[in-house]
């Protein structure tokens, strides 16, 4: 069968990811080392996603403020102090001035700063400055503070979306008075995280606690969600620290507490990122494109009209805007179905591959017969083809009819990708493995499509727990994290033989 | 009469604006040069700014996009050929990695880039590249693109929201076939601008365009919106440029036009920025503090429960939380009541003077009396003070009667502040200055409250118009810009003694 993608997932994975990329109109190539263009499609879900994202951060009692792109490099002095794992690769301002010289512009070397700024690669210590001011009095607390911004990490390795120099992302950062409240907040985010992902992103995830070797520098305890990808890879598609007193020792974020004595605060930070886009189109994604899951779809129904340049051209695009005018009128996911008339020039034909690559829901084409019958012919993008002749599926219908099964026409494909998803990802992960030559062979023969493996685990540590990471890096494997809402296994531990305490999924990793 | 904050406008105006930023709990210093801290009610009311705008933006037919942060030094290289008022001060990143040394972290000095990254100061040229790769025939075209970013300029004097290294904005960049489209695009938003100015931020601006020697470097024409602050000086609050075709001969934007010929695109940018808040300071804050417009406001409600710490707090904050859920049912200016429960701990008086300062449209309060009574204390930001007794203006009013006026009662504050602020602009300027002599008397006496004079204007270019604006500058004075909207004069031009075509005003700026 003729797909709309001139790659399959199955033939080369990778590939079939920029393609989706770029012929989904998500994304470019800036010309910028690592820096990507993010063009209207892929904005405008990126934008769905923050205003779903964002509604629920504010419903938990989060303010959203601003904080400087600069950070100052002293600032990072103290957590470098403590924080082994800190990563260096990061774009820093050393002057201030261009010149021209010669015709050209070079930069000014008489404008060399004092003191070089580093372009935030995350908030933590500039935020940890703010907090150290406005905490005062166990009144002050919980500080529970939120940015959207941009972040710059300078990766050697970038991939559109998945790991860019720049990106975009919400970083929250809170501060209570003690570890039980702090540690409410980080499984309270990572519940929004894992909700949001499921709910809005038709994402499943395994919402857990990663292991002591894959913390956030400086945190006491790391969360996260990890999403199995179509390749059978890992996706870690946010993450939630407990701090505990770390980072506030190095800003000194102190309370007085009731009694007037001093106390250290107790912080957490969490985080999600553009990157969450990559686990859209790795998740929902097929030979046809990218299906965007109808509650982050800047236009969830797009309309059609066959225009061949006649006069009759101005009666289907009244009908057309009729159409729109009453889908709007109707609300899906508790807002306004987004319908957009597509009256761009071209031929209808490619237009509508167009909108398939892209992943619009629904796609509904209006021609004169169409019109005269009062129908619209109706495609799905989640059942795009015919099983008989393996032509695309449209179906004629009423158009009264259609305008009032919309919302949950769109409502099922959301339901449809979760799920298709959900099987997809359960099918791929292996409860019977039991000795470390069987998990080596799984990962030796199954180079495409790995999956993971779920494990009885006794939450080794130190040295035990290095020589485990060793050993899983030959197979160029790691552990994901630990599922918060699985049973205690009855069983050994896979690899101390202790007893266990909670499973653990293991598998390769973007 | 005591006021809410220390010093008063009359008394020291730029010291009045510091402490409105910094006891309204808009924003503060960073440690960072130049760059602020935006916190949350600052910040919310940027978040109002940017949703309401945002609609119209999108409702005109521009897709938002992302572009990166970070932009070569050579990409400057074909502007500052043609470009001489080019502004030079900008951060360069020229490494990308930091590295420990004695214990502390430093620039690694084996981490240099080849080519020097500029934190863009605007897009154009970035963005410009984008166009050249998008735009290939006459059905590409109009391009019409935005984006919401921060940009840095290295700014040697900074004032928060006025004048900072780094804000936030957005930018609009398109690309049309011919002038005429690109002239009535920037005359779009131009009114797209000042229709958000005075109906959402209720801030009375004059539209038109600026001088020549006012242009942004590069461009045929700017049109800006001026508003008059309460010192009399204006604020440049928004731009709209038609670019001509020099920016895309820089970038080689060219299309094939229905002949088949290669033309070269006509381009446009447009953006307002963080600065409005400044505005909405300066337009509407008075000796209490701030005053937001109720459309911006992130609560428009603020209700403060008496709490004594005795049982019948609880009946009291149900009986808050019941007002809140009435009047989150009422809708204002089509959207549902913003409306905040300050249950924080503190003194009522002392939060209820937070909220003064702050500048929150509506304050209630609520205490066992007004709960027996089924009434609710409300205070009017906008007429806060009692005339005869000079006390706070608290208005008894029964619950059910406010919860079904409140609407009507926030759009009433938003066009009283509106139509303060054009009487007040309207009575400082004068239209009776006819010669240099009286123009100069004027500017050096009234150095607290100069006001704008408006002139009949020839538009004389080059050297002409180069004389005047030095004449102008010895008193600390600049053509602001001459009104679309008005009627041609009938006089001759106030400078040059030629028949008059417009009108200009002059004034002191920010």
């Amino acid at each position: 069968m003729r797909h709309a993608l001139d790659i399959k997932r199955e033939d080369d994975f990778a590939a079939w990811y920029q393609a989706v990329v770029s012929q989904a109109d998500l994304a470019e190539e800036s010309g910028v080392r690592g820096c990507m263009i993010i063009k209207p499609w892929g904005w405008g879900i990126w934008e769905r996603i923050q205003r779903l994202l964002d509604e629920q951060i504010k419903l938990t009692g989060h303010d959203n403020c601003y904080f400087p792109i600069f950070i100052p490099l002293s600032y990072f002095g103290k957590e470098a102090e403590h924080v082994e794992g800190f990563a260096k690769e990061m774009a820093v301002v050393t002057h201030h001035r261009l010149k021209a010289e010669d015709g050209k512009l070079v930069v000014d070397p008489d404008a060399e700063l004092e003191e070089p700024l580093v372009v935030r690669p995350t908030s933590e210590t500039v935020i940890g400055q703010a907090m150290h001011r406005w905490v005062q009095s166990w009144r002050d607390l919980p500080l529970k503070i939120n940015q959207w911004a941009n972040v710059v990490r300078w990766e050697m390795r970038t991939r559109m979306f998945l790991r860019t120099s720049e990106f975009l992302w919400q970083e929250g950062h809170t501060a209570h008075a003690d570890k039980a409240d702090a540690m409410d907040e980080t499984l309270k985010m990572l519940e929004v995280y894992r909700a949001f992902a499921e709910d809005v992103l038709a994402m499943p995830v395994i919402a857990g606690e990663k292991p002591e070797n894959e913390r956030f520098p400086g945190a006491d305890a790391t969360f996260s969600i990890e999403a199995m990808m179509q390749d059978g890879k890992a996706l870690q598609a946010g993450t939630s620290h407990y701090l505990g007193t770390t980072f506030a020792e190095a800003a000194d974020i102190r309370y007085q507490d009731s009694e007037g004595q001093q106390q250290l605060c107790h912080t957490t930070s969490w985080g999600v990122s553009t990157r969450m886009i990559g686990g859209v189109i790795m998740t929902h994604g097929d030979d046809d494109g990218l299906a965007v899951p109808p509650r982050v779809a800047p236009h969830q129904i797009v309309i059609l009209p066959l225009l061949r340049g006649k006069d009759e051209d101005a009666d289907i695009i009244n009908y057309c805007e009729e159409v729109r005018t009453a889908l709007i009128g109707q609300d899906v996911f508790r807002e306004p179905i987004r319908v957009l008339v597509d009256r761009k020039p071209g031929k209808t034909a490619v237009k509508r591959w167009g909108w398939v690559r892209k992943g619009a829901p629904l796609i509904i084409e209006v021609g004169p017969r169409d019109m005269e019958g009062d129908k619209l012919s109706v495609l799905r993008r989640d059942a795009l083809w015919r099983e008989d002749d393996g032509k695309p599926d449209f179906a004629l219908q009423d158009r009264h009819d259609f305008v009032f099964c919309a919302g949950g026409i769109l409502a099922e494909i959301q339901q449809t990708l979760f799920e298709r998803a959900r099987e997809r990802r359960d099918a791929a992960i292996r409860y019977d493995v039991t000795d470390f030559e069987t998990l080596a062979d799984h990962f030796r023969e199954s180079e495409t499509k790995p999956g993971w493996v779920a494990v009885p685990w006794s939450r080794p540590t130190g040295a035990a727990l290095d020589a485990i990471v060793e050993k899983l890096k030959t197979l160029k494997i790691t552990i994901r994290n630990s599922a918060l809402d699985a049973d205690v296994p009855d069983a050994p531990c896979f690899f101390t033989g202790d007893k266990a305490v909670e499973t653990i999924y293991i598998g390769r990793t973007y």
